[in-house]
């Protein structure tokens, strides 16, 4: 399961109310493309800004919507006590895991979050993934922190953030960490630029946010990479260029959203406020970019 | 009574559910003080990690406590339909005026947070006070944002970061910011080791973390500030330069909390989980801290 494509489906808005029909159709196709995983309430998914039961219900969606396609639920909360009842939540739903990242109001230690992912794994029934996302969380894990927590039981996967674009360099990183933690946990790489030369580089699984939106788009990068066929991954995740560049301007979520947006799976002004979605300009870019690179199909 | 001193009171936990008898005891030491006002619900009182209903009863019981002075509350969440639903429940319950910090997990824009602004303002009866805190937000205002969100219906202060230490800089930086917003429009000094510069550079009122704990220490540096004699002022915060410096290295609000712990108004392990107190050996040096300034009295 935390292996492959897992895929990181919006969670669309309709007037500040969560559009269950809408997240349902972009789960289901997912399934139909065959990802390894769906990730619900990942970044992608805002879940920091749903509540309790919000989150409760995408996650019954998500379930229902993936069938035979296990989910991974995005737990993340900035108090303890709020991650263990969500991570409840979800394995009374019937989640096949569970995502964590140590959210942050004040800044942490690392003794903080070794805490947090002690208390939280200690009572968990079902495997959970280490979220390392520093551009959320304004936390930085060291080496040394992912080898601590990846002793922890229920550990199976870590989301490292992107790394260097340079295929050695690439290696040597995923390498060093891949010596910190036990072989059963798996390493996947996010950051959807930077997938190829995750996978190419010894990734075991990409943390897609683009994947939860165009899956065929995302296969197209990761069959090949972890078939081992780094030429063919490398060329469809150049083709791609223009999307990395919009995602650096702009950040995945709200070009993703605009995308969605665009081709109707999502209503418009889906992400929730304050968040706003791109201007109308920018919406004629990303139309553009959808056309030349033919994501419609 | 947006000027003078606000004081913060911390909120206590107790096993992970509020203090109410601690907190009404720091509320009373603040009445018994005479600070000018109480800003219940800052970062120092831990909004941020408390659920709807902990923070609706920690509003009341600020303003039951608080008598006739004032009460501020802290109603930033990281949705704007989340924060409008804390804007009334204050207001509901007799705030006279509301803090709002612009949370973030997604990066926002200068447009994301305007909007947040004018959402709020739009259905507020009682005056705010706009809260900008880039340690824990991660966002920076632009002088000419302060400027735009200063003209919005109820926009009565503008709570800012700590500035130059140096008082002609200190100065200057005021007066920028003086230069952009409406008259009526008070400007606050946060970081409480950039208080007296801040007061003696012409800050209308001091939001302080200190304050919320040990007010008898505030007043002794406000109100010379206030009163014009900077010399005294200095002398008062130059005294308690360990304390400040115990600021910069563990964040005022463990240190804040730790003393309060130290002192016996609230008990051991009184901050939200995953933030974990100050370590044994850091304790020490805070009881000597305590000792040496004469804190405990």
């Amino acid at each position: 399961m935390f292996t492959g494509l897992s895929a990181f489906p919006l969670t669309p808005l309709r007037d500040d109310v969560i559009d269950l029909a809408a997240f349902e159709g972009l789960v289901a196709r997912l399934v139909e493309a065959k990802v390894d995983s769906v990730t619900a309430l990942g970044s992608t998914g805002s879940y920091a800004y749903l509540d309790r039961s919000e989150r409760r219900q995408v996650t019954e969606a998500a379930i229902a919507a993936a069938g035979p396609v296990p989910v991974i639920v995005g737990i993340g909360a900035l108090r303890t006590s709020q991650v263990r009842a969500l991570a409840e939540d979800a394995q009374d739903a019937g989640a096949a895991g569970v995502l964590l990242a140590p959210l942050t109001y004040q800044k942490h230690t690392e003794d903080d979050v070794f805490g947090l992912y002690e208390d939280v794994t200690a009572d968990l029934s079902v495997p959970l993934v280490v979220y390392d996302n520093p551009g959320t969380t304004h936390f930085t894990f060291s080496d040394e922190l992912y080898g601590r927590i990846a002793e922890l039981p229920n550990v199976a996967s870590i989301k490292i953030p992107a790394i260097p674009a340079d295929p050695a360099s690439a290696a040597a990183r995923v390498d060093a960490i891949r010596a910190r933690v036990p072989a059963q946990v798996t390493i996947g790489i996010s950051g959807d630029s930077a997938a190829q030369t995750g996978l190419s580089a010894g990734c075991d699984v990409w943390y897609s946010v683009i994947g939860g939106t165009l899956p065929q788009l995302a296969t197209a990068i990761a069959r090949p990479a972890l078939a081992g066929d780094v030429d063919a991954a490398r060329a469809a995740s150049n083709r791609h260029q223009p999307l990395w560049d919009a995602f650096a301007k702009h950040g995945s979520l709200r070009v993703t959203a605009a995308i969605a947006e665009h081709l109707g799976l999502v209503t418009r002004s889906s992400l929730p406020r304050p968040i706003l979605g791109l201007s109308t300009e920018e919406r004629l870019d990303v139309a553009k970019l959808v056309t030349d690179l033919g994501l419609q199909n």
